[in-house]
């Protein structure tokens, strides 16, 4: 199995994270995406929507999406709730991820991290506040109530900790 | 089983689709998110993130996630592929129709149906233009070589339909 992985990407750390706590042995590919290599002719062939990370399995299965790759690695072990509802919630939670937190808070990050001081970055950062507030607020209000997004830790709460 | 539903949302539109594909009867709630009703105290006890749609089952279990909600309807029927490859293809596409799709696609048509055409309005359409273009290039070509995003119909074919 080998991992097309951003060193410095949330979405990419979240899939290390469950490999190494399912000590699943991985080649690691490093992709610079500052440099635009998941743009290339040849990353576009695996990947036609040019994002990483990218699982691809010893038989050759290209698997996109952090999220998607969490599941299918977390599948039928206790990092994915067997229950249908924790199951659901699961889901729940990662969907929320990607639409709701991923685009404000770890856009912000990566622009802050990656990208030059400009007036055109403050705009785009300020644009992204509201709803980084927004996502950590519902995030804060759920987890005074239970330490966990799930009921016990799963893969829900590696992709919203990276 | 209750879902508290946006007529004029793909997101509800989805979630509708599939439970009439499964014949499961349901209690359609009308929420008009143009007056603000996700957004009142009492709705956002029942979703923090204050977004529909939203399924309450007879046990008073609360969805939310129009994918997540589609994965939990589907789950052990022919809507969500049981081999694990197929399985997380599904959701590979899934959490690419929130990203890549929904922020473009989706939002340029509520705009376009629901906002006044203003200057504001059109640099955000603009805005949006590209990513809308890439989405559906992806598409388009991963649908020349097949009929479905998976290998049968499936909820990522509801996803992005709707």
């Amino acid at each position: 199995m080998k991992l097309y992985n951003v060193a410095y990407s949330g979405n990419s750390y979240k899939v290390r994270l469950l490999l190494s706590q399912l000590r699943i042995p991985c080649k690691i590919v490093e992709f610079d995406i500052l440099k635009g290599q998941s743009r290339t002719a040849e990353f576009l062939k695996i990947n036609p929507n040019g994002r990483t990370p990218v699982l691809i399995d010893d038989d050759g299965f290209i698997l996109a999406e952090s999220n998607a790759i969490l599941a299918f690695l977390a599948r039928g072990t206790k990092y994915l709730p067997n229950d249908k509802r924790q199951w659901a919630l699961a889901f729940q939670w990662m969907f929320f991820e990607q639409y709701s937190h991923e685009p404000y808070i770890a856009t912000s990050r990566f622009l802050l991290q990656h990208r030059p001081d400009t007036p055109e970055r403050a705009a785009v950062l300020a644009a992204k506040r509201d709803g980084g507030w927004a996502a950590l607020k519902v995030m804060e209000q759920h987890l005074a109530k239970q330490d966990f997004f799930t009921e016990d830790y799963s893969i829900a709460d590696i992709a919203l900790f990276a």
